[in-house]
């Protein structure tokens, strides 16, 4: 690999992936899932709306590279201005960016042992030092440790997502303002909300959206269904949001994706329809995980964490055997939470597949 | 800005971009082009296929990570193993991943005093050193200029396009093949192939494709008009191809990108009928360039340089009285490419707009 004279940074990187995708695990079974329950994906799919306009785009053309239609268009909705926010390739795109403007090697960035991946490989991947705080008994992500470590080692970065992931747990808006104050003021918190409208509204964080303290991650992956389109935006003060133009992919964005974000933000009684839909599954899984003898995690996001009861082993068990029964999940990677298996929503259907193979999956871990 | 404690390289970098895309000038000018020939986009567009491909695809999933149906395809296509391709979002999201693995603050980076801009922001992006090399004579790169310069200051890459843009010109595979060999064998040839099917066989590169001495980077955008989609690939030797696993957003890609690119290669017949209409629209663009007295650079690609005859200032002039009568183009950045426009290739009608708007946009030049 040194003949290829790759950076020194580069070279010290391990070439794997945060997590695997479904197909993958399709391919190695030879397979395709009979429920597809494992990517935090939207089951109920985007606004027929945005489909069709994303059929239609004409896909010769580049998209604007300034995504100004859909910035208007946030602008609008949010009540903002739109040099408060830069769309980009998803969050995970954004993050990447972010990290880049933010980190250099040996910088120091905190976040929860066991919150998202993709995050800290790209902290990694510009040389960054993660410090991770661990969750809070109560499964929340632990805000007063979080900045107070931040504080501790001068952290550039905090990163929180909030609904969580892989716990679904939430903190009201109100308590991370709270919590703000023990913040230092150089260190930003990167609030990743891909799951804010699946929560209800006290989960918001209740400050302008160009409070120089923060930088608000969305998405259209998750309760707009458009996770195959790569659109994610972030919100935050003028300079901040201006500092990504130095460094993004400016022809990087799909223009159907980003017609199809257009039209589903434009959309809201699509959004609601799927929020009910959302929480009515949410409340299913839980029942089924229930019924089970499982302890389903109180959720705000679209998928619900379900302690197994027995353990990370036993989880790991449970997990493989829904697996091997075609139903695609996933689990938290990081201890305790890895004793959850975690279950997106799924439709009526992909639920009654769920409701079937859970006993089996859990009496062939007994037995295992 | 200070206050956000960027790192030291992205403070140093300025929040420009590359190039304005054609959307933004139309805002300025409040009303749509009648021809939109600036930016090599393929008017003739992808494989009708490919466009219902795309339209049946389910958004609510992410795409594989690992676009391995795609990789598969071009493997078949180019009978090679599929571990010599990467796919990514568009040559421009590649080159960003290829110059952050190996170039770092300092390091030693040349190019042609006006080649493709977006190289030279992800060199500058990653704090590179860039060495330029001025063209030829005959508007072509000049290989032996490139290669002894890399030579001199220890070039981690050299980037070379065949054919060029924004000249178009090309050179013949073997002379590649010939100059190499005064390549250092640790100086990487990142050969931007983006027009490479708009172009006569004996332009491609007659090496095998995991020859490491050269990465390849090839595109959905240009031949096969999917430009919107954002798909590109590399090739290369399987332990550099490796490489972009360290650091590459492995969820980037857009599902129904991945699916139309892979329809797309599949409909070779389509192609073959875009490239037929490349040829006869080039033919007649340099032909609309002789009726007014200009000069077309002979071109390879999907577009054609026309040197006006009158320097940068006037080819300027040109262009801006072109694109105040709605027929959007571009031009060269440097010396002495920018004493020509730039024309991407059209359909029928578009190009009888060429052909009136020229004259008069001549005349009002020379009246200038």
């Amino acid at each position: 690999m040194t003949d290829f004279r790759l950076t020194a940074l580069a070279q010290s990187l391990p070439d794997t992936v945060p997590f695997v995708g479904p197909e993958t695990e399709e391919r190695a079974r030879s397979r395709l899932f009979d429920a597809r329950l494992g990517a935090n994906e939207n089951v109920f799919g985007p606004s027929p709306i945005a489909v069709r306009v994303m059929a239609e785009t004409q896909h010769w053309m580049y998209g604007d590279p300034e995504s100004f239609e859909l910035r208007e268009a946030l602008a609008d909705h949010l009540g903002i201005r739109p040099d408060m926010i830069v769309v980009g390739e998803g969050i995970d795109g954004l993050l990447g960016y972010l990290v880049r403007i933010m980190v250099g090697p040996g910088d120091a960035v905190v976040t929860s042992d066991g919150a998202y991946p993709t995050f800290n490989y790209h902290v990694a991947g510009y040389g960054g030092v993660l410090h991770k705080v661990p969750y809070r008994h109560d499964d929340h992500e632990d805000l007063a440790a979080l900045f107070k470590k931040a504080a501790e080692v001068k952290a550039k970065l905090v990163y929180l997502a909030n609904p969580d992931n892989p716990m679904g747990t939430a903190h009201d808006g109100t308590d991370i303002v709270a919590a703000l104050a023990h913040l230092p003021k150089d260190t930003l918190l990167v609030l990743d909300e891909a799951y804010l409208e699946c929560a209800p509204p006290q989960v918001a964080l209740p400050l302008p959206m160009d409070d120089p303290r923060v930088i608000r991650m969305r998405t259209f992956s998750k309760a707009y269904g458009l996770a195959g389109a790569r659109v994610g935006y972030a919100l935050g003060a003028p300079e901040l949001i201006r500092a990504f133009e130095k460094v993004r992919n400016h022809f990087g964005m799909n223009r159907a994706a980003q017609a199809g974000a257009l039209a589903a933000l434009d959309d809201q009684t699509w959004l609601r329809s799927v929020q009910a839909r959302i929480v009515a599954s949410r409340n299913r899984i839980a029942d089924i995980a229930r019924k089970n003898g499982l302890k389903p995690i109180p959720s705000a996001a679209n998928f619900v964490a379900i302690d197994c009861g027995g353990g990370p082993e036993y989880a790991k068990t449970v997990l493989h055997e829904m697996i091997a029964r075609g139903v695609f999940i996933r689990m938290p990677f990081a201890e305790p939470q890895n004793r959850c298996i975690r279950i997106s929503c799924g439709t009526p259907a992909q639920l009654d597949i769920l409701a079937e193979v859970l006993p089996v999956a859990i009496r062939a871990s007994e037995m295992g």
